[in-house]
């Protein structure tokens, strides 16, 4: 630190009343320095000038906060918003956006979006009075992480279109995306060692719907794409149901020794990897090894739902011998709240509570142990559930979860035993994709709902309030249609 | 306001924490808008203009902070510190100087300057590293007013020789500068409907010294320099006594109708206006009205010390036709604290209390009315008596007075019955000038002492420390000899 002042801020006549000396913070003048003044404080400024140039010799330009209108975004020590939140401050002069953390700056990005017309959103240009409302925000999320969920397995989706559904969860400050990489239907992930996996396990979809993979190349790609837009991808690789891609690939995953065929329904809890046999785990090691070697995120999610191929017995010893594979890699688990039967679980593993009576047993004993659950419940949180018996698309085995549903619910009574905001994880809503096959039937399930999961998972509880929410909400749809985005436009809210 | 946005900081998915609004300072995005960032935040600003660019069409550039290192002044409204107090906060990247008022700014950049090396002070270019320490100062002034008096009527200082003064005496947040334009030796401001006060009033100085006088052109200049220093100019008139120069100029202002001669010595208290005349207040009245018509200040200083040639009865009589006189032309009198005992004093009215004993019963019952007092104890704040017997310019009727000495008092322990901030107006430090003829020799007289009565205005009493004070006043010295000021090295003093 060359340019250390030798002077406390004390060292003056008269003393000041108040000091707070910062070290690291000394200012150094230049050649290039201005001194930012707007007409109250012009005489000052030239008065100033007028001291410092003799002697510096600089031309200290007096230059007014009126020429440089700007949006300041500054990583700095910023008290109260914790590591993702942010601080906003709006005057005439400008935008002034703080955060601890970059991750913190991109949230407050969010929200000056939001604060600007809608028309912001366009794609071309449009005359337009670009006005952000004055005042300060103060904002930090309720819980760590919000996510969204996509099941590229049962239908897949492309690069392209998992990129756009990140561009589209991180204006509402979702930092996780959970890609549901395999299942019955389809192995979506490229696994170098077990190649047949992508290749034929990946070949179809529902309904024999073309099938598709990711290269390993794009997965990276996603990942990075994603970190772009402050999300972290969690994989998951679902087992031991949900696996008929897998075991159709190859025999020897089954305890027959013989490949089912390919599986384009859409029943579950059919099939099961061999729990007794020692190749399942070098090939779980292989596949968990590859996934963790190309995902920076902590955690990888090993599914363990639906079992019902699978006996009590054999899942405990499928999921004490699957969790340490999980650690071995460096990542800790997720998997779906049946994983909390588990007597090996890690108190760093997440099960997430998917079901829908608010009971279960094992989770919250779990959380009695202190791991922390994600709040998923599908009468909620299942954005691929219909809004109505007229809904064009989704399944109803969870209900029918209109935008009222999807938002009024507290993540702090959604399982009985878990109470505190500090045994949960966050939210998650899961986007399974029986019905759906393209980017518009992505957002015609997703939007609305997402953002009320979003809401749940970010504002304090002492916000919520249905009646202000679907306000809010009504004015995100002139939003979406600058950006394209599909929603289903609900009877419960007066669009504009 | 056509920049108005119609929304509300709330107006968002998920709703903020915490919103404070502020319509006045809604921020319009404009074709001029830059997007500021530094390394950490840099992906959220490219991100953001991405956003950003279609819709509006805007360049949106993203720049570091780096390239435009700043000082910023910033009228705007700023907790805590009133309407003479700011903020100044240093980082790294600039320095920001936030007040109420431009006064608080003006403030505050004097901070600024003594947190720069000494040599910012020099005349040509110095090659110094010109790096401020970083931090936070909040600071405001204990008392409203800090005052300096310069007598010119015992001997005359040309309007560059005040100028000078006052930019000496800004440097320490003096606010206030009192000119002594009228006593005995001289009368020093031109009065167009009494022309004889300056031309012939104003002729000569003590011991025969070269008279003079300002024009009316060059008070006004004087006061508007002052102003640009934000210092404001209280002008006096000594009276009844110490008027030998008015009542040698026009003989109908004596009772006997006869002009004294013009006087060069130094006695006190041997001149009266003639207190049963009409022409008196006639002649007051002109006088004062043409002052108050040149003098933005709300107050007028009336004099009314050392009157030992009016009887008790006449002084009642004069300060109570005076007083008026100073009302009628819009403004408040202050006067030496022999004026608290006229029984129409106004409680704005503000005795300034130069006696030495610490007791003056007529002033503290003008206080205990609500007048405030303005405190300059001779034998501390009169910086023309000598530092110690050997000083070879100033007088000692009051004592010597050292610097520690004029540092070591506290105002609200000065004058018996006047203990609460809130019953003083603020400090004066006067500079009688009977043996001093120039810069130099005012400036041997002021400084120090000048800034330990500076600090004992501003400061709050809970930082008085001698010794602290001593460290700080040690770095002043080459400030001052970077100016040029020829300062007194009193041997209490490690000067550096």
């Amino acid at each position: 630190m060359a340019e250390q002042s030798t002077k406390q801020l004390t060292d003056v006549v008269p003393v000041p009343v108040q000091a707070k000396s910062d070290p690291r913070a000394d200012f150094r003048l230049t050649p290039a320095t201005v001194i930012v003044a707007d007409r109250d404080a012009r005489q000052v400024a030239d008065y100033l000038r007028g001291v410092l140039r003799p002697s510096t010799g600089y031309l200290l330009p007096v230059v007014p906060f009126a020429v440089t209108p700007k949006i300041e975004l500054d990583v700095t020590k910023t008290a109260k918003v914790g590591d993702q939140g942010y601080q906003l401050d709006v005057t005439q002069r400008g935008v002034t956006i703080r955060a601890n953390t970059s991750d913190g700056l991109f949230a407050g990005v969010q929200t000056l979006r939001q604060l600007l017309p809608a028309s912001i959103e366009a794609k071309t240009v449009q005359h337009t009075r670009w006005v952000v409302p004055g005042g300060s925000i103060t904002d930090y999320p309720r819980f760590a992480e919000r996510g969204a969920m996509l099941d590229v397995a049962r239908h897949f989706f492309n690069p392209d279109q998992v990129k756009l559904y990140i561009d589209q969860i991180a204006q509402y400050k979702i930092n996780t995306l959970h890609l549901h990489l395999a299942d019955d239907q389809g192995w979506r992930i490229e696994i170098k060692s077990w190649p047949n996996l992508a290749k034929y396990g990946g070949s179809t979809a529902v309904d024999g719907d073309p099938g598709g993979y990711y290269t390993q190349a794009q997965y990276k790609d996603i990942v990075a794409y994603a970190a772009s837009r402050h999300i972290t991808i969690v994989p998951e690789i679902d087992m031991p149901s949900h696996t008929n891609a897998a075991l159709a690939s190859y025999a020897e995953l089954n305890c027959d020794g013989v490949a089912p065929p390919l599986y384009t329904g859409i029943d579950v809890g059919f099939s099961s990897l061999c729990v007794n046999k020692d190749i399942t785990y070098k090939f779980l090691d292989d596949v968990i090894g590859e996934l963790a070697a190309m995902t920076p995120g902590k955690y990888i999610h090993i599914g363990g739902d639906e079992a019902h191929s699978t006996s009590p017995a054999d899942y405990q010893t499928f999921e004490n011998k699957v969790l340490p594979i999980v650690a071995k890699h460096g990542k800790f688990a997720e998997g779906w709240n049946e994983i909390a039967k588990a007597t090996a679980l890690p108190v760093t593993a997440v099960p997430q509570f998917w079901d829908t009576d608010g009971v279960d047993d094992a989770t919250a004993a779990a959380a009695a142990r202190g791991n922390k659950i994600l709040m998923s419940p599908a009468n909620k949180a299942y954005i691929d559930q219909q809004y109505t018996p007229d809904s064009p698309l989704g399944l109803h085995w969870a209900g029918y979860v209109e935008v009222k549903d999807a938002y009024d619910w507290d993540p702090a009574t959604t399982l009985a035993g878990v109470t505190q905001d500090s045994q949960i994880a966050g939210v998650e809503a899961p986007l399974w994709s029986e019905t759906i096959h393209n980017s518009d039937e992505i957002e015609y399930l997703a939007f609305p709902r997402l953002a009320g999961i979003a809401e749940i998972g970010w504002s304090p509880r002492s916000t919520h309030d249905w009646n202000s929410y679907r306000e809010r909400l009504a004015d995100q749809g002139p939003r979406w249609d600058a950006e394209g985005i599909d929603f289903y436009r609900s009877p419960q809210v007066d669009w504009k």
